[in-house]
């Protein structure tokens, strides 16, 4: 025994320490010694209270754990004497979940087993999904670190808006990106369902509203039932939004008579703010808003009811006499005022049916009750103006997925951060968290998961965890790992990047052009903000096919992020890690010479074609690194003309293209100018 | 409007005349001028005869062209007036799909629209196809180039088998294999479904033979009943196989009575033939096959029923003494002849039924009737010996895609080839055609896919299209493109080959590992033929993980075949074409920096440090590939003593390691024997 023994791996082994890819990252996290192993005999036990909820999440996090390891492991939980992983749940949680019910948890994992301890189901849910996440490769098989944690969200309203409206997302899209939510440990699935370019609900009630408003794709009241029940399996409560009185066109295909406008109205196919609006002097519109949202108060069972409120622009208000008249009649000086009565016409409606009212930056009012929420998308300050006023606040300003900002800058942005910050403790406390939004009109069924994935992964971490959590170069590995560990939860942010490329490409691509196309897609990101309209070769619609490489590639181009770091390195190293040297130069001379590698695609693809200019700006990219590179080894300055025209030809490249940014350009840039200045590199 | 047309793309074009990348290829190709071209406003219509699978046959493909090119073009078939397609079907196929209908179709492609015509809905169903496969991207946008295709095909039988049984394949699995069938004009889906390690189809008659034969995993008779509608809707018959009277240890798991043993049975976890036997010389055997076989003919309405029959060991048999008594009694002396007892008992059952009997090899035996069918598997001569024989015949050896061969390998085997090339007409009209077969001792939902295509797709055309196509280059080429677009189909080879590298890689590789790992996988190939179980490191089960590199690549390198391919030419240019020249030192470079950079993750991954060998391997693969082109480089022929060392070297590496082929080495040793002739390369 005495051998058998020292046979044994020694318990504290460099590798152990490895830092753990998780994310969201616990609020405590204390590392033990040695690892559990992960093989066939894996196995789970329920204890403590229990539900069918529960037996489901622990089979749903067998089956992951089947996909990530491919282990044969027991199919469902078994027997708490020869668990592995033993599970304890104290008490049940509320039947409809609440906003801030108990989400914390305990787990603990030795090298001969694991611990997970939770108040209610939902910590035993989030308990789960870090375990999940401990679990990696490792010389010796699958395993587990040792490790004991202890966690708990910073806030409690931590979620993600879909819009499925400007274009429709199938059931089977929010089904996967539902269980990315439940990865990342957000909590509430914000369903945009209306909007001038679709009405995505089945009204028993007013069914011209979903008949006439939107081109046959909407989801039935059974369809949402359902997914209303997969989102409360995973902890996620979900929210819906009718925008009113705005962003409202789809409504009055089927019941003109609600709108400000004569009519007749089309369901709208275009992007933008557009005028049709609720006519808020007609009792009428107040009559079917309390049917309507009679109807989807019993439909939707959380307790909060979003009524949208945004970017109603007020043609229709101003071209329409008997609403002129009525102003005047009430004394309502503008529009806002107008907005204004209309939302307190309807938050009764909204109270009457049990729910609290959520609207957008646009409702907010002092005059209204407390008991709403301000959802803030229009500046950075909103989130204390509200909170200061005494209404309760989500952040979105800095959180909208589809403006392509990076990772790290998503990162950056805090609900306490800004004016926030100077907040009484009691002002703080009504901020709920926040929600980042996917605001559809580029995105649909291929690429909405490539929007989404993987920075909303860091904006749920921003929610989650401690306000301290916030190294960005920790968050960009935890944040890779997480991608890559995404596809086994069926998101297909990888999957259809690739399909797409292939559909550029075309079938009779050699491997060699679709690798050189892979390569220039890589390092490409779409124009940003919302200049995609204004850049467009020919106004987009609903219609508009998403094919073309602005529609396929990443929104952060995570090859462009590691050149950046390398180049950093390197230049702080006083360009002496002659191996970091030899990586960079192999990188561009790659990017030079794939030009002439694509170049045979763009003569039979017109959607190559369109990005040839870009192609060329990459070879100029890698040709004018290389040169850099040169002078830096040869340790003499480059002249000042040399650098002159280098510069220029970058901003030249810098130049977006078929609506693509060259992302390596900056860094390109750094290495022209070590090159150039008179101490090469940093001492 | 002189000026618009002066303005238009004129008719003849070099890409018009691109070879087009059919498959399988079609009777007759005659080329037009230009193309015709698939935008939005793209409608098909339906005339002549109608059924409600012609229509959804319009709507899959209308959806297909979709994910194909991403325009909005019209969900459902629409005005014959206005059509882009036009469709005419002749008149109704039978109402239960029969073994020789006209599948024949005639496709019209011009630069102003397209005509399909066929005799029945099959041919409608097959020439959607070809059209789908016309269509391609170009300079200009999404054509279909101009042609007149007239395409029947030459065997009338042609088929996949899936075994199901040894690992269990979940019927979405099935269905995309299915869609992939259809693509390539194959018609029958031959469903392998109970074996010595699962018994898959419910019964209702003799529920002890699911509930206890299968693990909980099979086939409920409603799902094999829309499986069968799936499969007709893509006009594919679907001909079950259960095999006896070997193969059959999960039948007497629920009826050990119906065995030669004495039981008891439990399911079987090792692959190989083993002893269990239904006991031939009982009245219950039969009474029990009339009835199992009378329920599943009823749920299996194609007119063929396969009984299997390979593989009896005797070994039961030969340890019963009441078995031994009975061939005594009944004179047979051998336990072939008591197979063959057993089979002319089974024969009048099968056709009670209504059904014709077809078997493995095995039952081949002349004084059964001629109506029985043979799906030859054993050698290359069984089909001409059973045509000669008077029995109607399949070609499956040659076809076993389990086996690992290559593309062009499969590709030269003919139905018609070998013996069977001088039967004589009446004896070649009872080959009827062949079936390609999975066997799935190592197969899995994830990588099932990447067995099957693309290289099924070369079996389909030996199938269909005439003798005479038989280029291999051609073939490589268009297998490539096909391959690319079957995943518009759903099918998951390229992605699942992605996500289990990923899951050997770990989630925390960084990108460049990854790609070091991807450029190893694939130009390795698993060890062929039945060399997998011999080569294991340990006795595999049905429970041993699948998620070894053996398992994730593709059972065919293109990579190394391209690399041979442009070896050839290289030295076929007597070694002066620079370009090539130059592309092969980069493709040998990147090989011989290719281990240290993988070296990283095998410190890391269990799975990644198990090929750690064979990425060394490549290495000097590598290395020794470019000190033959520096030698071929300067004119000089490589001293002896240096070719003889190398050879050695290559020698070594061809040892398959962790069970993987490292293929490209054939071609580098060309590259060494060019660099030592006395000329170098060829003239």
């Amino acid at each position: 025994m005495v051998f058998a023994a020292s046979l044994q791996t020694p318990p504290l082994r460099p590798q152990d320490q490895a830092p753990l890819n998780l994310m969201p990252y616990p609020a405590s996290v204390l590392r033990g010694a040695g690892s559990l192993k992960i093989d066939s005999s894996f196995t789970v036990a329920l204890t403590g209270y229990s539900e069918p909820r529960l037996e489901r999440a622990a089979e749903r996090f067998l089956r992951t754990l089947h996909r990530q390891t491919a282990l044969p492991v027991a199919a469902k939980p078994g027997d708490a004497a020869k668990a592995t992983l033993l599970v304890h749940t104290d008490h049940p949680g509320k039947e409809v979940q609440e906003l801030g019910e108990d989400e914390s948890y305990t787990l603990e994992v030795t090298p001969t087993g694991a611990k997970l301890t939770a108040p209610t189901p939902l910590g035993t849910l989030h308990g789960f999904q870090t375990f999940r996440q401990l679990v990696q490769i490792s010389a010796d098989g699958f395993v587990a670190p040792a490790v004991v944690i202890h966690d708990m969200p910073r806030f409690p309203w931590r979620g993600l808006m879909i819009d499925s409206a400007r274009h429709f997302i199938p059931l089977d899209v929010l089904r996967r990106n539902i269980d990315g939510l439940e990865a990342v440990k957000m909590n509430v699935f914000h369903w945009h369902l209306s909007e001038n370019q679709g009405f995505r609900v089945e009204s028993k009630k007013f069914p011209k509203l979903h008949e006439m408003g939107s081109d046959g794709l909407y989801y039935t009241q059974d369809e949402i039932h359902d997914l209303i029940a997969y989102a409360r399996d995973r902890g996620i409560r979900v929210v819906p939004e009718f925008d009113v009185p705005g962003h409202s066109t789809a409504w009055f295909v089927g019941y003109p008579a609600l709108a400000s406008g004569s009519g007749p109205y089309s369901i709208e196919r275009r992007w933008g703010v557009f005028d049709p609006a609720f006519d808020p002097t007609s009792e009428k519109t107040y009559k079917f808003l309390d049917q309507f949202f009679g109807e989807m108060a019993k439909l939707f069972p959380d307790h909060f009811f979003h009524v949208g409120g945004d970017e109603v622009n007020g043609k229709e208000w101003d071209a329409n006499p008997k609403i002129q008249e009525f102003k005047k009649a009430h004394g309502l000086n503008t529009n806002e005022e107008l907005q204004s009565y209309f939302n307190k016409r309807l938050e009764p409606i909204v109270a009457k049916h049990g729910k609290s009212m959520v609207g957008w930056d646009e409702v907010l009012d002092p005059s209204l009750p407390k008991d709403i929420v301000i959802q803030s998308w229009r500046g950075p300050d909103g989130v204390a103006a509200a909170a200061n006023q005494g209404f309760r606040v989500l952040l979105s300003n800095g959180y909208y997925l589809d403006l392509g900002w990076s990772s790290a800058r998503h990162y950056a942005v805090d609900p306490l951060g800004g004016a926030a910050a100077n907040l009484t403790g009691e002002e703080k406390a009504r901020i709920l968290g926040g929600e980042s939004c996917m605001w559809a009109e580029y995105v649909n069924l291929e690429n909405i998961d490539s929007r989404i994935w993987p920075r909303n992964a860091v904006i749920a971490e921003r929610l989650w965890s401690p306000q301290e959590t916030k190294d960005p170069d920790s968050m960009h590995r935890r944040m890779e790992a997480l991608s890559n560990r995404m596809e086994w939860l069926g998101l297909t942010h990888k999957t259809y990047y690739r399909q797409m490329l292939q559909r550029i490409a075309g079938a009779s691509a050699t491997p060699e052009e679709f690798a050189a196309l892979n390569t220039l897609a890589n390092l490409v990101e779409p124009v940003k903000d919302y200049t995609r309209e204004e850049t467009a070769p020919a106004e987009p619609t609903s219609a508009t096919p998403l094919n073309r490489l602005v529609d396929a590639v990443p929104l952060e181009s995570s090859a462009a992020r590691h050149f950046a770091e390398a180049v950093d390195k390197f230049l702080t190293s006083a360009c002496h890690d002659a191996p970091l040297q030899a990586r960079l130069r192999e990188q561009l001379t790659a990017w030079r010479d794939n030009d002439a590698k694509l170049q045979p695609l763009a003569q039979r693809s017109f959607l190559v074609r369109e990005v040839v200019a870009t192609s060329e700006d990459l070879s100029t990219l890698g040709t004018i690194g290389l040169a850099a590179l040169d002078f830096i080894a040869k340790g003499q300055p480059a002249p000042d003309d040399w650098k002159v025209q280098q510069l220029a030809a970058l901003q030249q490249g810098a130049k977006p293209k078929a609506q693509l940014l060259l992302m390596p350009a900056p860094a390109v840039q750094k290495l022209v100018e070590a090159a150039s200045a008179t101490v090469l590199c940093s001492p």
